[in-house]
């Protein structure tokens, strides 16, 4: 069995925002030599998520009013986290939108569906934040 | 290490629908003989899940229910992804359920708990749909 | 490759509660001998989950407060699964959080960033339940 390890990096000039970051996991399969196996990715963080959906700009707005819905932001003191903190609703989203995507490797490639790709969707941004990519398999 | 990738196919006859795919990927395990390893479970699409839970009827209903209360279908105009489309709200149900799961493979079988069964979810049905198993392991 | 399999034992006293499980988790790694490889870790029932976030008390607080706005545990009737029981509410709170959480081995260890913390998350306690740890790797 072999394993490869690689972070990605991400600096988001705002609070919220989606970065597609399907080709530099593929480029890290690439890099692996693994052409069979499974890979995760999921943000080192606990304010971010990574997820598998449509590259598509109304859906990324849909998601934006959708999770400001389910997990308003503000008023701030309605979240007891938020004593030294703001980004008590970026824990929230984050839960919503989940941590992880595992993919399965076939033939050194990530085996998708015609319209799946992965994003970095970011809660809590204005600062560096870091991606894990760990592929597993031959 | 071993792998093995199979498809399943489905085509649900309304929009939204639940299968229980607990013996089909089963069925994949053993054809795999791998009997050590991780199973996941992901349909190839964006507008599904696979999740699991329980196989009781009436809470497959509060599922959709709660889902419907959550991230309703109607009006369609409600969301931007909406132009040429009418399936937001899939996008976003598939959200809250998830996109994939990932199951522990020990001596052959499935390594579950008295009531977990795996379930796909349909939420833009009428059409071919196709779920990836990937099985890794020994 | 290697793989290794322990359970974890909980009795939450109480309906709902949340216990870092980190160090257990990372003690099964140990007795793994993995040094490279994905772990996963889930409740091996369906109205539980394992999660990874924040070990703050406010934030704990803040997840019981806004679960219970977004899948209320009373009135039970509004259910359609409460008929012998009254925890429809524990399969959709554990909808929200998600089942399991898929974590990178690496140097033996779990790879996380600063302030990822793994949290099993009881909605139907006062009863024995298991979580299964399972290590895949080399």
């Amino acid at each position: 069995m072999k394993s490869y390890r690689k972070e990605l990096h991400f600096m988001i000039p705002s609070r919220r925002g989606i970065v597609n970051i399907t080709e530099q996991v593929r480029r890290a399969i690439r890099e692996s030599g693994i052409r069979e196996g499974l890979v995760l990715v999921n943000p080192m963080h606990i304010t971010a998520s990574v997820f598998i959906n449509d590259d598509e700009s109304g859906l990324h707005h849909d998601y934006e009013v959708w999770l400001e819905r389910l997990a308003p932001e503000k008023p701030y003191d309605q979240y007891r986290h938020n004593g030294y903190e703001d980004n008590a609703d970026a824990h929230l989203k984050r839960t919503i939108m989940g941590r992880e995507a595992v993919v399965a490797v076939t033939e050194g490639d990530l085996d998708f569906g015609t319209w799946e790709q992965i994003f970095y969707f970011e809660f809590d941004g204005k600062r560096d934040k870091r991606v894990l990519v760990k592929i597993i398999g031959e």
